[in-house]
């Protein structure tokens, strides 16, 4: 008899790219479920609601669903530690893009190890034609008019047109 | 009801160090049955044979083998990938530690991808008291009659010290 | 009969360092017609306006004026990629300092290859001795009363020196 | 006869955590003064004041004390190169925990170096199990209810938790 | 009138690979000719000679050949540099593929500047779908009897996989 | 009263460089006596024999004698941490080039830290003039007779053109 494994993906998403759906594919791999954890981020100052975001990954997951492996989008406001204990995880799973990245995982895995070192975090290396799709460049190239279909879903194409163009009537009234 | 999934950590393991081991002992939580592999490795020119190193390894899980986790250590010659194949694996893991063994994985990853895409590689951070330990390294503290005692086990320090000693007579005579 | 080649070199120039002008300078033999792009970027705040940072590199550039390449500064205000093709460049041309600058260049020209593949954007290394000016940490140093000569031209640094005077005194009265 | 020589190991401590502590006891060894020296640093909008802080670093080193080397504390607030003349430094010293940080450091040291090259500016690596420790992440933790006894000393920890109560209870108003 | 400007890409070139091929064609669109410089290198040992190299780099830019840059494959034995003066160049041109490619390069950019200034080298970042391809893991998949059809084209895959018998054959033997 | 500090600058020195001089130079600052220490370093194959290496060093800090700080060139063929005690070291001093180095020499204070810790590993980041001279390089250049005049003394290129003679000539006859 084999245990259930639960794996935790946690991220902005604002908005998930093509990048981010790699990994949640490949990750699904990995575990019997997956949550994907939707970081509430506030600090940061997301483009879209929590709310939005949450309903943006589970519109991309959704074709995913009948394989073996259970997908939930959950959202979380705590420490990641703790919602990774909350769900019962036996490990959290990031993407690496880049050496930047990678120094600050390592951060990260050593402050988290202190908190509780029975929880791994895996990494995945980005696929190469998705390693470069970061949200936050996604979002300047979207303000800026240009083309985001090679970065994002149809549909999270057409709802980052559509909040650019609110933001922008905003910004022309301010 | 889940899959039983099978991980393998692939190593040269000349000799196993404390770093090794910490990893093995946390890939063994990430999947049901743990291969570790053994690279044959001929062009290296290992310090030990492929018997000792598979030896050395299995003298060092043995503790470990009365966990959920199955334990396994095999001898390879082939391409990972392959070897990976034959013996059923779902995921490959490897550890890292500093940003040259990131670009060197990143790399394997990409080509790895293009021979099979379904097997995926998975990469723990070494633990920060092990993350400096290198095979290679110690193989040199030995040689100029260092204490290798912090990266290694007992067991093998002593074996270690002993293949020192014979190598070092080989060269004095030669 | 050879095509005439046109660069592009952008940047906030915030202002532009002697490390800007070593590449411009450099860049120019590259092409038959390099334009310096300044971008507007309102949004991380710079310290002079958009007609202020064109006139400083416009003045840097004199001097280099007679050559055979053409020199030009235009600001900018939308996407580089589309800016690049309004001029009709045939490649863009970026300074590389440091692993860090390594890191975001490398995505840049990942999205922007999905944007317009056929603009090419080479890189060169800032020469040794011009490697570690950003102007960033030359404003920060003005405004910190340090020494800035040996890092802008005489004209810049009076310009820093009456700006930051001006901020100063902003901040007494705010 | 050998001369005095006095060392500063500059600094934001906000607040002083056990990586720092490692690094000024073991600069301690290199000099016979050590200047901690605390950056004003408005800029950056520390959570404490800068008297907390002196305060903080001035606790932790009391214990210290009793050794060879003589300890202060300081706080400046003008250019780091300046404030290091200003006490007689003949070395600056900084620890290094991942290559953005060697990235950073390499510019500073190439611009300190032209505003007075008398001074030296050394490097000490982070003990691996304080590499990993940033003030920036510990408040992090701090404001979502972590533990960060790990990261800080108790004395530490407790004023850190009271502020970050203060903090919240202000948001909760606001 | 423009002047004709000649850009030297230089490589062992142990085989030519996708990756190589894509610097080639993109490298072509920044000057009026482009000399492929097959280093011969004799330290390295190569797989193949040089002739069979410079032959494979022929046969793999005939398909080029049309456009309106010209394209000449030649063989150099002595200092870049100065094989960079002998054939008129204005420019090296380099792939960058990862951080420790823009380390070595960063410091073979320094040291060539020493002996002529006036030559820049210009780097290309890889595609992304081609970064990974280094010569070095292609022949080790080919000797481990991998797939090395991702790597390389049909013909250089034929040459790769004969070399490879023969070396075995020979290894069998001795 | 102070006490008497010993630094050690460990190296192959082969040769002796401007930039290993810069680092000399800098590191007599930090201590009342600093001892060179050229490592025998069989394994490495060096171009010149210890003795050689040694007495470039001594001609090279010659003129740096007269001043407050005592310098002394000893061999060692020991365990570095191993000769630092023997010599009565207080800290042991690198310089640091790249993101390559600074890798490497992490692993060795971690584990040199393991051996004994009271000796510090302190660092000098490189002059930016002289950050891309490696001995490597100096030596590969010379090989196809480039001018090496930027990068060693006049004395030590006279020796390397002399050795280079000779290994050409040998390699002529073998």
């Amino acid at each position: 008899m084999t245990r259930q494994r639960i794996g935790l993906y946690p991220g902005t998403f604002d908005p998930v790219t093509k990048g981010h759906y790699d990994i949640i594919k490949r990750a699904g791999k990995l575990v019997d479920k997956l949550v994907v954890g939707v970081a509430v981020n506030a600090g940061k100052g997301p483009l879209f609601s929590m709310e939005e975001r949450v309903e943006m990954v589970r519109e991309e997951i959704g074709p995913l669903m009948p394989g073996a492996t259970e997908f939930e989008v959950k959202p979380f406001s705590n420490l990641l530690m703790h919602f990774a204990m909350d769900i019962g995880a036996v490990m959290i799973i990031r993407g690496l893009r880049a050496v930047s990245d990678f120094e600050y995982e390592f951060q990260m895995v050593g402050m988290n190890a202190r908190l509780n070192s029975d929880i791994e975090t895996v990494f995945l290396m980005a696929s190469d034609n998705h390693q470069f799709i970061a949200s936050r460049l996604v979002k300047e190239i979207a303000m800026l008019d240009g083309d985001i279909n090679p970065f994002v879903s149809p549909r999270v194409a057409e709802r980052l047109r559509a909040r650019v163009a609110v933001v922008k009537a905003q910004g022309a009234q301010g």
